[in-house]
C-alpha cells in the first residue's frame, strides 16, 4: 500500500547528511561535526536503486552542505582554496567537455549516414570513403551537372558496366532495398544484443530521469556507442526516421558519463540532473544548428529542475557543441545544420490565412499520428507482435525501401529532401521542382518565379503528394521501433507537401509570388508542433534557422493554431503519451490540476483500511521493530511520540532501520530482542534491570513535510512538483493521519482523468 | 513581533474562498456551494493593503476556483460556453492589446525625443515638427552633406542670420544649454507634482512587484503618461540616461492598466503579474528590438512567478510590440532599433584575448559604478541633499549640458553616437571616425581598413576619450535621481571608446585588421554585464542586435568575464542593490542561503519571548478574542485544540476576526461578551443556561503550512521562495511552537550577510 517496497529504496533521511548530526546543534556551531562530511557513513548510502525516484531536497540538501563543506574549508589552507576554486569552475569544464564530445559525436554521425545513404545507390572509384556529394566535387565537371560525374558509379554501373535499361533500373532497386534491410537488421541486432536502451527517440525516457527517476544504463557508455552506431545505420538504411531525438539522448549519455569524472556530479543525482538539462540543450542545439533554441527546448519540453545558473550553462554548452560541429564542418559548406536557408521576400498580411490553416492541418495530423503511433504501440506492448522485433524491422525497412526507391523523393534522404524543399529556386539548380521553363531574353534573370512551370514541375508535384502519403503511414509504425528513431524530421517532413501542391500552381502563374520555401517552413513547424506540442523552442529553433524575424509571425501564427487545434482532440504530446504509456511516474509539470480533492480522500491508510503503521519515539522494543519490518513492505515509517497521541516526531526510512538494527545486534554489546529503540536525545526513564537500549535518533528525518488532512489536492500537487518530494505526511490537528506518496499522487490524478491508476507502474 | 500589523493585512484565509466552503466537502460534489463564488463575500474581501505582500498560494487557488466555476457552468448553457471560450482567450487578446499599446508609445517617444533633442540645436524651416534629419531628406542636396541643408536653421543662424564665428558658437552654446535646462525642469516637475513614481528606471520597483509586492499606484494611468512625456523629456535634455528601463516600466504600465479591462486579471494579483511578466517583455523588446531577448530578460532578471503559458504568451507580447514599432517605422530604416549593425567580418580565436580583457574592464566599472551610485544615492536619502530634487537636477543638467556641447561626441544623442559607434565604415561615409585618407588609387575600394587614419580619427579619438570620461562620472550621479532614468544605454556606451582608443591605431596600420564596431558591441556587453549581472539575455539581445551566430562568443566570453569579475566584487546587481536601499521585501531566487542555521533559530517568539498568542478552538469567549485583538497587533492567529495541548488547527487573519465578530455582534441575536467562539464542524458541548455560541469556522484557514523546528532554513528559504509563501507555522512533535514570516526570512538573512535586519521596511 503506501511506500510500497519497489526494488529498493533511498536510504539517508535529510537529516542524518553530513556526519549524522549537521542538523542537531545550535546552528552556527557545526564545523567540528562536520569534519567527516565527506566519508560516506555506510557502504551503499546516499544511492538509490534503479526504477525509483529521488528526493529532490534531500539531494539539493546534501550538495549544499558539501559546498559549505568546501566554502569552509577554503579558509585553512592553500590547497584547500584551490580546491574550492577548482569545485566552482568544474561545471564549466563539464559544459565543455560535454559540449566538444556532443559536437564531435554529431559530426561523426552526419559525415558516416551521409556517407551510408549514398553507398545504397552506388559506390565512389576515386575512393569508397567518399560520399556521392565529395565524390564528384573531386572530379572536373561542370557546375550543374555536379551529380553526374565519371568517378560515382551506381551498382548497375559497378556491376553490369552500364547504368541504362530495365535491369539496371531493377538491380539498382534490389541492391538499394539489400543494402537498406542489412543496415536496419544490423541496427535492431545491436541494440537486442548489446544496449536494449539505445533503442526509440528516448526523450521521454530523458524526461522522465530529469523529473527523478532512476532507470540505471539508461545514459551508460554501451548505449552511447551503440546508439551512436546503430543511429547511423537505422539513418542510413532509410527508415522513415530523424536523428534529432536520438541525437538528445546521445548528448546526454555524453553528459552522464563525463559527471563520472567530478565527485561533485557523480555523487548528487540533483545536480547531475541540472548537467543532464544543459547536455540535453546541446543535444538540440547540434541537431538543428539552433543553440538558442536548444537551451529553451531544453527549458520548456525536457527539463523539470532548471535554476537559472543552469540556463547559463546550458546555453554555454549548447554554443559550444555548434561551435564544434561547424569546426567539424559536416555539410562542406560552412553551416550548423543541412537545411539552412535564407530568403529575404516579404510575406503579406492574407497570407496569414494559408498559414492558419497550415496550422490547423499541423493540429490535425499531430493529434492523428499521436493517437495512431500509441495505439500501434500499445498493441505491439500487449500482444505477441513485441516478441519479434527483429522481424518487424525487417518487414517495415523492406516496405519502406520498396515503396521508397521508385519515388525520386523518397529515395532521397528526408535531410537532402527537406534542403532541396526548403531552398529557394536559383536559375542554375538543377532541382526538378526548379524547372522553370528559362526565358533568359523575356524575363530579367532575378524575377524567377515569374517564369512559366515546366513539366518537371508538375512531375515533382505528384510525386512529393505521394511521398507525403507514405511517409505519414509509414512513420506511424516506425517510431517506437527497436532501433532508434527520431520523429523531428519525419514530421517535418511530412506536412510541407502539401501546401506546395497547392501553392506552386498559383505561383508560377501569378505576379505577386509566394516564396514556396517560406510555406515548408511554417508547415513544418505546424507539424512538429501539432507532434510534439512545442511552442516557443519550435518558433526560435525555426527562427534560427532561418536567421530573419520577419518570418517569426508565421511560424508564431502555424505554431499556436496547430498547438490549440491538436489539444483539443487530445491533451498529450506525443512524449508525454509514450511516458504514459511505459507507466513512469511522471509528474506533469504543465498540467494545472483542477479537482477539488482533499489529502485525506488520497492519503494512506483510506477510509476502510488498517491504521497507519507507526514506529514510537522510546518505547518499542528491537523485536516489535523486526516485526513491523517483516510484516510490511513500505519503504518508511513515521515515528510517533506514543500511539495513544499519534504526534509526530519523525520519519525513518526502511532501509536505514534494517541496516542499524542488524549492525547493532552484530557489534553494539548487550542489544537482545528486547532491548527498547528509542529515538529521543535522552534515554527513556526505565528500571534497571531492563537490557541496554539502542539509540537511533541519527537515522531519524526530524524535518519530513506535512499536511493538514483539509489541504487541497491542488496544493499538495503544486507542493510535490515545485519541491520535488517523495511523500509527504497528513495530520489533522496535530496528529499523524496518513501519508501521501508521489505514486499515490499519480495514481490519483490518473484515476481523475479516467486512467488506469494502476498504469503507474514504478515507484 | 510576529506579523506585525504593517498598514494592512490580507482578509481571507485559503480554504475560506469560493462561498466559504469550496473546500469541506468530500471532493467531487462541491457544485452545489460554489454557486455564489463569484459574488464577493464581504467588502474589501481579497484585496491587499498597500506595501504588502501577497499570498500566492491563496490567489492561485482563487484563480483555479474560479476556472473551475467558469468550466462547470460552461456546460450548462451556450452563453456560460461562450463565456468559457472568451475567458479562455481573453489572456491572448490581452497580449496583443499589451504588444500594440507598448509599441506604439515606444514608436512615440523614439520621434518626439529625436526631435527635441534636434530642436536644443536649431530649427527646420520647412516646418518646425521635422527632426534635423527629416528635414534634411526634404531637400535635394548631395548624399554627403546631408547633414547641411539649407532647411535646417541652427539657432544662431536663425538668430543671427549666419553660423559662422565666436559669437555664434557662444550663441548656440547658450541655447544649447537653455533648451537642456528647460526640458529636465520641466520633466522633474511634472514627476513632482502629478506622478512622484513615475521617476527613476523603474526595475527596482518591478522586480519587487512582481515578486508579490504591492504598491498602489506605482503601474497607474498617472504613472504611465508623466513617464511617457518627462522620458522624451529627459533623454532631449541630454542627461546621460537611457530610455530602455523606462521603456519596460511604460509597458508594464499598460499591462497594468489593460489589465483592468478583464476580471481574470483585475481580481487576482497573481494573474496579474503574470500579465505584467510578459509586459516587461515586450518592454525590452521594444527597447532593444529583440523579442527574444526580451522574453529571457524577463525570465531571467525581472520575473519571480513565471510558468511556460506565460512564457510563451511573453514571446506573443514581445512580438507584436516589436513588429508595432516596425510598422510605426520610427527611424525610417524599418529596422527595429537605431543602432541595428551587420558586419560579416570574421574573428580570430586570438581576439579572445581582448575580449576577455574588456570583459574584465567590464566587470570592474560595472561594480565601480555600483558601488559610487548606491554610495550617492544612500547620501541623497539620508542627508539634505534629498530635499532639492528640483535643484539637483537644475545642476546636474546644467553641468552635463555645459560639458558635453564642445565634445562633438556627447553633444549628439546617445543612441546616435552608439549607432556611429557600432557600424563599420563605409566609404563615403561622413563621420570623423571614418576619415581615413582615401587612396583610391593604391588599394582596393572595398578594402577599407587597410588605409591610413586621417587626423579626424585621431580627434575623434580623444574627443571619444574625454566623452567617455565625462559619462562615466555624470552617470553615477544621473541614475537615482528624481526624473525617470534607464541605464542600459549610458553603461553601453561608457566601455566602449576605451577599446577603441588602443585597437584602432593598430587596425589602421596592419593587414589583418580587427572590426572596430564588433568591439563597441563587446565593450558594451561586458559593460552592462557588469551593472546588471544579465547573462543570457544580454549575449541574445546582443545576437539579435547584430543577427550573426558568429559573434556570439566573444559576447559570451566578455559578458561572462564580466559577471565573474563583477560578482567577485560586489554580489549584488544595480537593480538588487537598489532594492535593498529601498528595503523591499524581495526575496532573491538566484542566491543560494547557505548558512546552516535552523527553523527554530528565525521563529517568533524568541527563546526568551511571553509564548505565542494564539486562540482556541472552542473556549475562548467574545470577550477574549476582543482582548487578544486589541493587546496584540499581529496580523493573524494560530487557532488550537487547546492551551495546554498546542495542537494546531488552523490558522485566522486578524481582519476576518475582528469583521466577524463586529458583525455577529451586530447582526447576530444573542451574541454577548461572554459567547463562546468555536472553529469545530459541531458546537461543544456546554450548559444550556450559557449564552448562544459564534461558530467561525468559514474564516479559518484549515491548511496553514508547518514545517518543524528542526527544519533547516535552507529548506524554509526554498519553500518560500517556491511556494510564494506569507507565513509558515512551527512546530515541534506536533505541538505548536511558532511562527516565521516572510518578513523575518528576509531579517534573518540580512542578519547573516552582516547587514542592518532593520533595513527589510515592508511587510
Amino acid at each position: 500500500e503506501l511506500l510500497e517496497l519497489g526494488k529498493g529504496v533511498p536510504v539517508l533521511p535529510r537529516s542524518s547528511l553530513g556526519g549524522f548530526s549537521s542538523y542537531n546543534g545550535g546552528g552556527m556551531n557545526g564545523t567540528s561535526t562536520m569534519m567527516d562530511f565527506l566519508e560516506e557513513p555506510l557502504p551503499g548510502v546516499g544511492t538509490y536503486e534503479d526504477f525509483n525516484t529521488i528526493d529532490w531536497v534531500r539531494e539539493k540538501s546534501r550538495d549544499r552542505d558539501r559546498h559549505r563543506e568546501i566554502t569552509s574549508r577554503s579558509k585553512e589552507s592553500t590547497w584547500a582554496l584551490i580546491h574550492s576554486v577548482s569545485d566552482a569552475f568544474s561545471g564549466w569544464l563539464l559544459m565543455l567537455l560535454i559540449g566538444l564530445l556532443a559536437g564531435s559525436l554529431a559530426g561523426l554521425i552526419d559525415i558516416s549516414a551521409h556517407w551510408m545513404t549514398d553507398l545504397k545507390e552506388g559506390v565512389c572509384l576515386a575512393g569508397f570513403w567518399f560520399n556521392h556529394e565529395h565524390c564528384c566535387w573531386k572530379s572536373n565537371t561542370t557546375f550543374t551537372d555536379r551529380d553526374k560525374c565519371p568517378e560515382w558509379k551506381s551498382w548497375s554501373q559497378l556491376i553490369l558496366g552500364h547504368g541504362e535499361g530495365a535491369f539496371a533500373y531493377i538491380l539498382n532497386y534490389f541492391m538499394y532495398v539489400v543494402w537498406a534491410l542489412l543496415f536496419s537488421l544490423l541496427a535492431v541486432l545491436l541494440v537486442k544484443g548489446f544496449a536494449p536502451y539505445a533503442c526509440g527517440s528516448g526523450i521521454p525516457e530523458i524526461k522522465t530521469i530529469l523529473s527523478g527517476f532512476i532507470i540505471r544504463g539508461y545514459l551508460g557508455k554501451w548505449t552511447l556507442i551503440i546508439k551512436t552506431i546503430t543511429l547511423v545505420l537505422a539513418v542510413s538504411s532509410g527508415l522513415s526516421l530523424g536523428k534529432e531525438g536520438p541525437l538528445v539522448h546521445v548528448a546526454c549519455c555524453c553528459g552522464n558519463i563525463l559527471c563520472h569524472l567530478f565527485t561533485k556530479y557523480r555523487k548528487n543525482e540533483a545536480k547531475r540532473r541540472e548537467v543532464l538539462s544543459a547536455a540535453a540543450a546541446a543535444g538540440v542545439s547540434v541537431a538543428f544548428g539552433a543553440p538558442i533554441g536548444g537551451v529553451l527546448f531544453s527549458l520548456e519540453e525536457v527539463s523539470y529542475y532548471f535554476p537559472l545558473k543552469t540556463l547559463w550553462r546550458s546555453f554555454f554548452a549548447a554554443l559550444v557543441a555548434a561551435f564544434t560541429l561547424r569546426s567539424i564542418n559536416p555539410f562542406g559548406n560552412s553551416r550548423l545544420v543541412l537545411f539552412y536557408v535564407e530568403f529575404h521576400m516579404p510575406w503579406h498580411l492574407l497570407e496569414l490565412v494559408p498559414f492558419i490553416l497550415l496550422g490547423i492541418f499541423g493540429g490535425l495530423w499531430g493529434a492523428f499520428f499521436i493517437r495512431s503511433n500509441i495505439a500501434w504501440c500499445r498493441r505491439r506492448k500487449t500482444t505477441k507482435l513485441g516478441k519479434y522485433p527483429v522481424l518487424e524491422v525487417f518487414v517495415v525497412t523492406a516496405i519502406t525501401a520498396i515503396l521508397a526507391f521508385p519515388n525520386e523523393y523518397t529515395r532521397m534522404s528526408t535531410s537532402e529532401l527537406i534542403s532541396e524543399l526548403f531552398n529557394d529556386c536559383g536559375i542554375l539548380d538543377s532541382s526538378k521542382l526548379c524547372e522553370y521553363v528559362n526565358d533568359f531574353n523575356s524575363t530579367k534573370g532575378d524575377d524567377l518565379p515569374d517564369r512559366a512551370a515546366g513539366p518537371g514541375v508538375y512531375t515533382a508535384m505528384w510525386q512529393l503528394a505521394l511521398a507525403l502519403i507514405m511517409k505519414v503511414f509509414i512513420t506511424i509504425f516506425t517510431f517506437g521501433m527497436k532501433v532508434p528513431s527520431g520523429l523531428f524530421i519525419p514530421s517535418m517532413l511530412a506536412y510541407y507537401h502539401h501546401d506546395w501542391a497547392i501553392f506552386s500552381g498559383w505561383c508560377s502563374q501569378g505576379a505577386d509570388c509566394i516564396t514556396p520555401g517560406l510555406y515548408a517552413m511554417v508547415g513544418a513547424a505546424a507539424c512538429l508542433g501539432g507532434v510534439t506540442r512545442m511552442t516557443v523552442s519550435l518558433v526560435v529553433i525555426m527562427f534560427e534557422l532561418t536567421g530573419g524575424l520577419e518570418y517569426i509571425v508565421p511560424l508564431m501564427a502555424a505554431a499556436m493554431t496547430s498547438k490549440w487545434v491538436a489539444d483539443a482532440i487530445g491533451r498529450e504530446g506525443i512524449y508525454d503519451a509514450h511516458i504514459r504509456l511505459n507507466g513512469y511516474p511522471f509528474l506533469e509539470a504543465k498540467e494545472e490540476f483542477s479537482h477539488k480533492t482533499l489529502a485525506m480522500d488520497v492519503m494512506r491508510p483510506r477510509r476502510n483500511d488498517p491504521p497507519l503503521t507507526v514506529i514510537t519515539q522510546d518505547s518499542m522494543t528491537v523485536e516489535d521493530v523486526e516485526t513491523i519490518i517483516n510484516e510490511t513492505t513500505y519503504s518508511g515509517y513515521p515515528v510517533v511520540v506514543s500511539r495513544e497521541s499519534q504526534r509526530l516526531v519523525g520519519f525513518v526510512l526502511r532501509r536505514d532501520l534494517i541496516i542499524s538494527v542488524e549492525n547493532a545486534r552484530k557489534k553494539q554489546d548487550g542489544i537482545v530482542s528486547t532491548s527498547i529503540i528509542y529515538f529521543t536525545d535522552h534515554s527513556p526513564p526505565l528500571p534497571p534491570s531492563s537490557p541496554s537500549m539502542l539509540k537511533l535518533r541519527s537515522i531519524l528525518d526530524l524535518s519530513p513535510f506535512t499536511v493538514t488532512d483539509q489541504t487541497p489536492m491542488e496544493i499538495v500537487v503544486d507542493i510535490f512538483r515545485k519541491l520535488g518530494l517523495r511523500q509527504c505526511l497528513v495530520t489533522h490537528n496535530g496528529k499523524l493521519l496518513g501519508i501521501i506518496t508521489k505514486k499515490d499522487v499519480l495514481k490519483h490524478i490518473a484515476q481523475l482523468a479516467n486512467q488506469d491508476p494502476d498504469s503507474i507502474l514504478f515507484n
